[in-house]
């Protein structure tokens, strides 16, 4: 409804929202609106002739009802953290935003029973919080944990650092909330491992990035807190060197490995230039950094494995060097290097972003590839690669070329994207391993996903949301 | 489509889709065809015109692509060892049986990668080998893995021992190949762990039991072999003590329990019976058993993790006894106690059996409101529990009275598995952790789901498969 979407919502329609979000629930003001509109990284800014903050679900689903009687298209948003555009409205749009902020109760914690029961708006470090104090992990961790929120996180199926042992925000869900494109509430708030009773609905609301339904609470795996941690930092002169470093110490340490971070050289190089009071971690530059975690029991000898399994890494050629961490510090500041790479890249100038993913034993070939088409398409650009080995997940950077302008730089975004995803679908990768397609990328998806998935893709959303209210122009 | 569905198939539809299926790909001799339709315990016993079993994707393809434009209603069937009706048709039903049996190569194993491709009928044990052979796990292990086909683990999203660590067959399946119901083949064999390109197809197809699409081949993820493994029985006064121990010893083994199994006294006492050769484990019989299993690497001494948190379960309560086991025979004999209870149940007469889920919290007030409740329902009702504790999926089973008919209590069924499915629901549970839907739980479906839940299964199902010729019948 393109047409339904660009004309203004009738006053008459904005004040039943505006009952309907309640006390505190109304935003309308331009500046205190404005932040609700800007991604983070500037590249996306929406508008909106409202911002709605219900305080409950049920506020939330008589929005939506309206919304569905009324035609009126609305987006979906949590902490706006988001990286492709997915949870601001369009430029022209006079779509409802729907802030999910203060829907921030945690609802139950089962600490014997290994659940959280939180609504959409609470801070992921408020669960993983919660979780801590009765002695279990919440393992969902990533960059923006102190301000993303935890329906976004479920929307956008958020990955992060701990996902080669416990999965993404998909395999922590055990239920759902979610207000359905008509306004009603589905209560799959099920606390169960295992349920096989009917079609997975939950997954398929999870990662749809607020396009089928508004998911307004849910309930999340906890899990037995790790007794004690290992980290170790290793040097590797290939990344398919640094593939079998991972195997190997996977191996070694009893599976018990649950992150794996890739750095090249320049991204470690990014870091320790601009990350105040940082020290290089070897005694020479090595083309390939990985930092390891390891999680152990209380009865276990973990660092002994670790050690063991390093020491014949060393031995057997994977590893050049190798650094395990000795105290709670040395750790912080080995973890400190790796998160301040994205930081450390924006003072380096423009760049240009990709969120791959390949299996792990296309990675070599990849990074090998996509460095020299990239290079010889735009000489001097700098590839900075860093992300989640285990996963196969890259973020396959560049920064600009030190004697280009951003401007001239970003002329390029579109032919240098369209190098790395191709390589990376003829890898049998994905374009979107983490951040979704959102607005960023959806010609994308158009472009790589067969006719066959593009068409369920359509029958589904045609099926569950036949007026298309829900963040429209987003992911299809 | 029901009127469909009786007519019988025109003879021209038969002769294109014998051409489809190929050489060796067509059964219909009444005794051959036989076996392909009757479930293995005799519940459900199915009719149809034909038994196709084509060897390749693009003959089933075909065949489906030939059913979607004569409007065929087909059945799709992998090892057929189903306890809900799921893969057989109706009996007195005109619909095709799709066998996907002869479609059993594995395409590609990649053990640096941690993945195998397999086509739909390759036996579970045979990727097991396949896995081990290049010295991975595939950690999917049920009762029937010897005859059952990963097709249709997929289709039925299976369960079985080893869930607590690694998750049900979903958790394992990395891609899908999975032809759709016009016909068409959607090629979503990636083999990639993060993959948020668009809506999750993949966890749509798995669980559905082939009514939105038949499933030809699967990517799966394969894990490190564990070095070395202890398997452990333990005695507790109740199911509350039981869930403690779990607790307990999933924390002092550094998370590493893979499989806890639970059995109640009635359960172990029939396999001590009917298994030959079988001892008691413990001096004297005690209400609930649990056996446990761990995984380690190499270098750990989980044996004396494990051992040190018996010694402290014992001191402080939740255990009333405990053997570790000294030997890979005793390992075996204490995982066969287990393992012999469906049999064993089988030769105490007719029973009425349960797959319910309920979180773990819950599980002591589920065992004994249940058990309260069918034994005043019908007095004398032999109760056996068994089932996997850290999942809360119990089978909660009844075996018939001593002294009445298997007729007379076979008339009580609906009304006991009323109860117990009641009263699973009443504690947030469900009414199939692990077995599916099929024909069996249709009408508790309908009972127990909400009308949201059921009409988003509903619009799915019609966009999908919108003139209903995959697996009528089923589900929903």
């Amino acid at each position: 409804m393109p047409e339904a979407e660009r004309s203004p919502v009738a006053p008459e329609i904005l004040l039943r929202l505006r009952e309907a979000a309640g006390t505190g629930g109304w935003v309308d003001a331009p500046d205190e609106v404005a932040p609700y509109l800007d991604e983070q990284r500037g590249r996306y800014r929406g508008a909106t002739p409202a911002v709605l903050r219900p305080g409950t679900t049920k506020a939330v689903a008589e929005i939506v009802r309206i919304c569905a009687e009324t035609g009126t298209p609305l987006v979906p948003q949590g902490g706006n953290t988001g990286l492709v555009g997915g949870a601001v409205p369009a430029p022209d749009s006079t779509e409802i935003l729907l802030n999910l902020g203060r829907l921030n109760r945690i609802r139950e914690v089962d600490a014997a029973g290994g659940t959280i029961t939180a609504e959409a708006g609470c801070l992921l470090a408020n669960l993983q919080r919660a979780a801590e104090e009765v002695d279990r992990l919440l393992p969902l961790s990533l960059g923006a944990e102190g301000t993303c929120q935890i329906g976004g996180n479920l929307a956008t199926n958020a990955g992060g650092t701990q996902v080669m042992r416990y999965g993404s925000a998909r395999s922590l869900a055990l239920g759902l909330e979610v207000v359905l494109p008509d306004g009603r509430i589905w209560n799959g708030l099920k606390r169960l491992v295992k349920d096989n009773a009917g079609y997975d609905l939950r997954d398929l609301f999870i990662g749809s990035e607020g396009t089928l339904g508004v998911i307004t609470a849910a309930v999340l795996r906890l899990f037995p807190r790790p007794r004690q941690s290992v980290t170790a930092l290793a040097a590797a002169s290939s990344v398919a060197d640094a593939v079998k470093l991972y195997a190997a110490l996977a191996a070694a340490s009893g599976d018990r490995m649950t992150g794996c971070e890739l750095m090249s050289e320049r991204a470690l190089a990014f870091a320790l230039h601009h990350l105040p009071g940082a020290t290089a971690p070897f005694s020479r530059a090595h083309p390939w950094t990985v930092l390891m975690e390891f999680h152990g029991g209380a009865g276990d000898d973990l660092g002994a494995a670790v050690e063991s399994g390093f020491a014949e890494a060393l031995e057997l050629g994977p590893a050049l060097d190798a650094i395990v961490a000795q105290s709670a510090a040395q750790e912080q500041s080995l973890w400190r290097l790796r998160e301040s790479i994205p930081d450390a890249q924006k003072r380096e100038g423009a760049s240009i972003k990709h969120d791959i993913s390949v299996p792990t034993s296309r990675m070599a070939s990849f990074t090998t590839r996509a460095d020299q088409e990239v290079e010889s398409a735009l000489p001097g650009v700098r590839v900075v690669v860093f992300g989640h080995l285990a996963d196969g997940n890259l973020h396959f950077n560049l920064s600009q070329p030190e004697d280009m302008s951003a401007d001239v730089f970003e002329a390029n975004r579109d032919r240098l994207s369209r190098i790395v995803h191709d390589l990376a679908v003829s890898e049998g990768g994905s374009i979107s391993a983490e951040h979704g397609i959102g607005r960023m990328k959806q010609a994308d998806l158009a472009r790589y996903k067969s006719a066959e998935e593009l068409d369920i893709m359509r029958a589904i959303k045609g099926a569950i949301d036949p007026r298309g209210i829900l963040n429209p122009g987003k992911v299809l």
